[in-house]
């Protein structure tokens, strides 16, 4: 259906985090597979007539129910070996927005974001009180156990043997590789036929990180942003540089007030990351459905569809 | 010490909430004592050499042990009847930022993320984990009834009888009028002899709201933020709106890249605000060392320093 008058609004990314690959990591077949699986099945629904918000809101389910990423099943543990979820939407015609911050019981943190959106009370919430508001919403909730994998707690022994907290995909000393399996954060924009924007961040956070920690991701302007007058974006990497630099925001306001094109507020943006010491990726979709894919790491996973309709994926410079 | 040279770049702003005073409340005359009073410390440490940083800081601790705002001691209860604090520090040479959220044992939430802006671990923090952290810092941990005072419970109970979540300085309905002693959310922008800004700000947040809710208050780029490029700002309203709006952020880029006034930008600022359904205040310095205190509710309790080096105070239009 690519390219027909109907589709030409639709434009979709995903991403799967940031990072460093080691060296020896083989090709992440499985992982690129997996986001253009569920690429394909998202783009199927906006071409079905979804609202960006369901989009985003669907791939990022998938994407907490896919083992190979941080979030949902397979989240990174913290240094008390559970898991805390952070998780954010945010529609771009009204700026509706739900976070969700610190849950280990929510099947899927984005669905509660989704939730928070509509709700019309708070929209940003953390912990136990999080895991009372979706029960209250009839929200799926489930064991923390139904989270954790042997990959990370295997990488979490590695951690805490080296005494570090680690982004899920960074390189490990040449001694020590990571195993080529752990990977990030996830998120996903998209631009629908009506051509309204939304954005939707899910993540565990840091391998080793101390239980309470909040990244960029559930919050909005940090991580997670949409304005249909301007982008909605989600982003992955060193949390604490994309809070202070308010990676979302920044682009959004380089564009919306500063009059900047996508490519240089992206460049300038990332810039300011790197000047604070951080490093990451985001994916970004314009109000005129121009995409960019911008990182300062070493790989973003990432799957996009532009105008021709085609699903593309990629991980490095590739 | 007005109008010597040395005193020249100083300029300090504080806050301490805003909202609507019923009519048949009487003139706050305790709590514009109290802005006075502390204004007129802060003043003397900016004199004396501090940092705006040690500046925002201690503004903001005498407030939270001042039972007349909601923070620290005094602050609003939340519907189980406990206290869950939130607050924020940024100073704005390098965007350094320590943001707490839904603590209750924590004395001085400020002092927290303060710790935070420097610790070079984790920058946003939640609940239990905040609190072992500052346990780890040896900052003053209480039992959390330190907080709660009989003004604060009463006002849970009319709050809970009505059924409603309010801003602390809101309206009740004229059947039932809301005690003259409601107060709000506390802030303080300084900007330092060597012209550096720093923002803080802290909160109990709304009476009555469900535990877990975050508002903008301890979120970098909603409802605190500094940069020494642009302004530090500190704000004050229904935090929903200002998450969804990025107050603080909005204001900066505003200025940064859109080249807008500080007085166009908080009047854009304040009326997306509105039309998002949100009110509240805001207290800007500039890196010029202008000062700006937009609120688009009916009140912004307010104190602040301008290059004159007095000390003035107002609650309303006065």
């Amino acid at each position: 259906m690519a390219g027909t008058a109907s589709d030409a609004p639709i434009r979709l990314a995903l991403h799967g985090g940031a990072g460093e690959l080691p060296r020896e990591a083989g090709p992440p077949t499985a992982q690129r597979a997996a986001l253009r699986e569920i690429a394909a099945e998202t783009l199927a629904a906006l071409r079905a007539g979804a609202s960006a918000l369901d989009a985003v809101t669907l791939a990022v389910e998938r994407l907490e129910d896919c083992p190979l990423f941080n979030a949902g099943v397979g989240a990174v543990l913290h240094r008390d070996g559970g898991v805390e979820l952070d998780a954010a939407v945010m529609r771009g015609a009204d700026r509706a927005y739900g976070g969700v911050c610190g849950v280990s019981r929510v099947r899927h943190p984005v669905r509660l974001a989704r939730r928070l959106c509509e709700a019309g009370g708070p929209v940003l919430v953390q912990g136990a009180g999080a895991e009372a508001l979706a029960r209250e919403h009839g929200l799926e909730l489930v064991s923390p156990a139904h989270f954790i994998t042997p990959l990370r707690q295997a990488q979490l022994e590695r951690a805490q043997r080296r005494g570090v907290v680690v982004l899920d995909h960074d390189l490990a000393p040449p001694a020590e590789p990571v195993d080529e399996s752990g990977f990030g954060t996830v998120g996903a924009v998209a631009r629908d036929a009506q051509g309204r924007l939304a954005a939707a961040t899910s993540t565990g956070g840091l391998t080793n990180k101390r239980p309470g920690r909040i990244g960029d991701t559930p919050i909005a302007g940090a991580g997670t942003w949409a304005d249909d007058r301007s982008l909605a974006v989600s982003c992955t990497g060193t949390g604490e540089s994309f809070l202070r630099a308010a990676v979302a925001h920044q682009l959004h306001a380089r564009v919306l007030w500063g009059g900047q094109s996508l490519a240089l507020a992206c460049e300038a943006t990332f810039e300011d990351v790197a000047a604070l010491g951080g490093h990451g990726g985001a994916i970004v979709i314009d109000r005129e459905g121009r995409i960019a894919l911008p990182y300062n790491s070493g790989v973003l996973f990432r799957a996009w569809v532009e105008a021709d309709g085609e699903i593309r994926v990629a991980v490095g410079k590739d």
